[in-house]
C-alpha cells in the first residue's frame, strides 16, 4: 500500500501545541508521510477567511514544516495547490485549543481549514480539544489517530467533513466515540465594555457562558459524558426542508415581472 | 402597525455605494426605521470571523450610521447587543459588490453578517448584485425592498437566512424570482505567483474562472437565466444523511475503549 500523505494545519499557528502533537500522532500512522503547513501566528475565530488583497509567504521552516502569514483557509489552499508533492490523502486541522461545539463551528479557523479540504475534493478532519487549561493534547492526538485510521480506510460520504470534538481526559477513560449532530447556542452574554485612555467606549467580544438547547443527539451532550464527538458537516448550506415551505408560503414564482 | 426596525450591515465597508442603495431602499419601506453598522472599511472575504482579541469601537457618523473597526459579524452583535434601541425586525446584509454563489457563500462577510443575525434569532437575508462593473445597486435595491417586504409579513422557518443573489439588470428586466439550492463549485484555479523586492515566491488568490455544477435548481443556474436567486441557508452544518452512513459504516459505537 501506498504511504498516506498527510497535511496538518491548525488556526492557532503553526508553533501551537495542539499542531505539534496532531503532527507527532499523524507521523505515528503506518509509514504516514506528514507535512505541516499552519499560519504564523494565532489565528482563531476567524471562520473560512480567505485572504485576496495581498500576497501571501510560505516560510520553510525545517523539512516538512511550513508557516503562512495567512489564515487556516488560506494554507490549505496553498498547501494543496503549491506546496505538496501531490493530493494529500488527508486533511487535518487541530488539535485546537479549546472546543469547536455547536454555533460556535461557523466561527472556527479549524473547522474552515477542514472545510476548505473538502471544497478541494480530499477527506477532511477538524480537532479540538474541549478544555480550558491541562490541555491533553497527547490523548486527543490518540483519539485523532483513530478517527484518521478510519477515514483512510472507509473514505467519507461526499462533500462531508468529519468535525471532531475530543474531551479532556486519559486516553483510557474515555467513554466511546458518538457520531452526533450540531448543537444550538441559545444565549451567550459575551460583551465587556471597556475605555481606552482617552474615555471613549470600546466593546469587547468573547468569554461569557453559553447556554445549550438540551439534546441528547448533539455534539455538546456527547462530550459532557465523556465521549469523543464526531460530527458529519456539509459544504451545502441549503435549508432543503426550507425550499418547499417558502415557495409555497410566498408563491413567488414570476411575481416578478 | 409598529414601524419596522431594520439594520443594515455589508462588507463592503460602511461607505460601499452598495450599502447605501439599500439602505436608502429600506427607508422606502412603510415607515421603516433604518440603522447602519456596518465595517469602516472593506472586509470581503472574512468570512463569519469574530473579533476577540481586541476592543472594537463604534464611531457614530451620523444619525443612524454607524462604523465599526472589526467584521461584519462584529457589527451585527455589537449593533444587536449595544447599539440599536430594541430587538431589529430584520436585518439585511448588502448589497454586496459581486454575487455570493455556490461555495463562495461559505468566505462570504455579507452572508456571515446574516448568518450572525439568524444565530440572535432574528430574521436575516443577504443581497448580492452578480456583476463585475456598472453595478446597478439602485435595482437591486428594488429588489431587496421586494424580498424584504415577504419577510416582515410571512417570516422565515427557524434558523434559516436567505441568501439573494440580483442579476445586474434593470429591476422592469428581472425574469422574476427562484427559491434555490447552493450550487459546486467544480473547478477554479486562481492563484498567481509573485516575486517581492527580494525575490522571493508569494502567492496571491483571487480571480481566476470558477466551473460550476449543472443543475438547473442551483443558485447559479437561475442567476444566469436572469431569476433573482433566493436560497435559504441553514444555521446547522450536520449532514443529517451521513450520520447513518458512517455510524452503520464504522460500526464506531463503544468502540474506543
Amino acid at each position: 500500500m501506498k504511504k498516506p500523505l498527510i497535511l496538518v494545519t491548525n488556526d492557532d499557528g503553526v508553533h501551537a501545541p495542539g499542531i505539534i502533537a496532531l503532527s507527532k500522532a499523524m507521523k505515528s500512522l503506518e509509514g504516514a508521510e506528514v507535512v505541516v503547513v499552519a499560519p504564523d501566528r494565532e489565528r482563531s475565530g476567524v471562520g473560512h477567511a480567505l485572504t485576496m488583497h495581498r500576497p501571501l509567504y510560505c516560510d520553510e521552516l525545517r523539512e516538512g514544516v511550513y508557516s503562512i502569514n495567512g489564515t487556516p483557509t488560506d494554507c490549505v489552499v496553498i498547501a494543496v495547490k503549491e506546496i505538496l508533492p501531490r493530493q494529500p490523502d488527508l486533511v487535518i486541522s487541530g488539535i485546537n485549543r479549546g472546543g469547536n461545539l455547536g454555533d460556535d463551528v461557523t466561527y472556527s479557523g479549524t473547522v474552515a481549514a477542514a472545510l476548505e479540504g473538502t471544497l478541494l475534493g480530499l477527506p477532511s478532519i477538524a480537532v479540538s480539544l474541549v478544555a480550558g487549561s491541562r490541555f491533553r493534547y497527547h490523548d486527543a492526538g490518540e483519539v485523532a489517530v483513530y478517527i484518521a485510521r478510519l477515514v483512510l480506510k472507509r473514505g467519507l460520504p461526499e462533500d462531508t467533513l468529519l468535525n471532531v470534538n475530543v474531551p479532556n481526559r486519559p486516553f483510557g477513560e474515555i467513554t466511546g466515540v458518538r457520531i452526533t449532530c450540531q448543537g444550538k447556542r441559545t444565549y451567550d452574554n459575551a460583551i465587556q465594555v471597556v475605555e481606552d485612555p482617552h474615555g471613549r467606549t470600546h466593546y469587547w467580544q468573547g468569554g461569557g457562558t453559553p447556554v445549550w438547547t438540551k439534546g441528547t443527539e448533539t455534539d455538546i451532550h456527547a462530550v459532557g459524558e465523556g465521549y469523543v464527538s464526531v460530527t458529519p458537516l456539509h459544504r451545502d448550506l441549503t435549508n432543503y426542508d426550507a425550499l418547499g415551505i417558502i415557495e409555497d408560503g410566498w408563491a413567488v414564482k414570476g411575481l416578478l415581472p
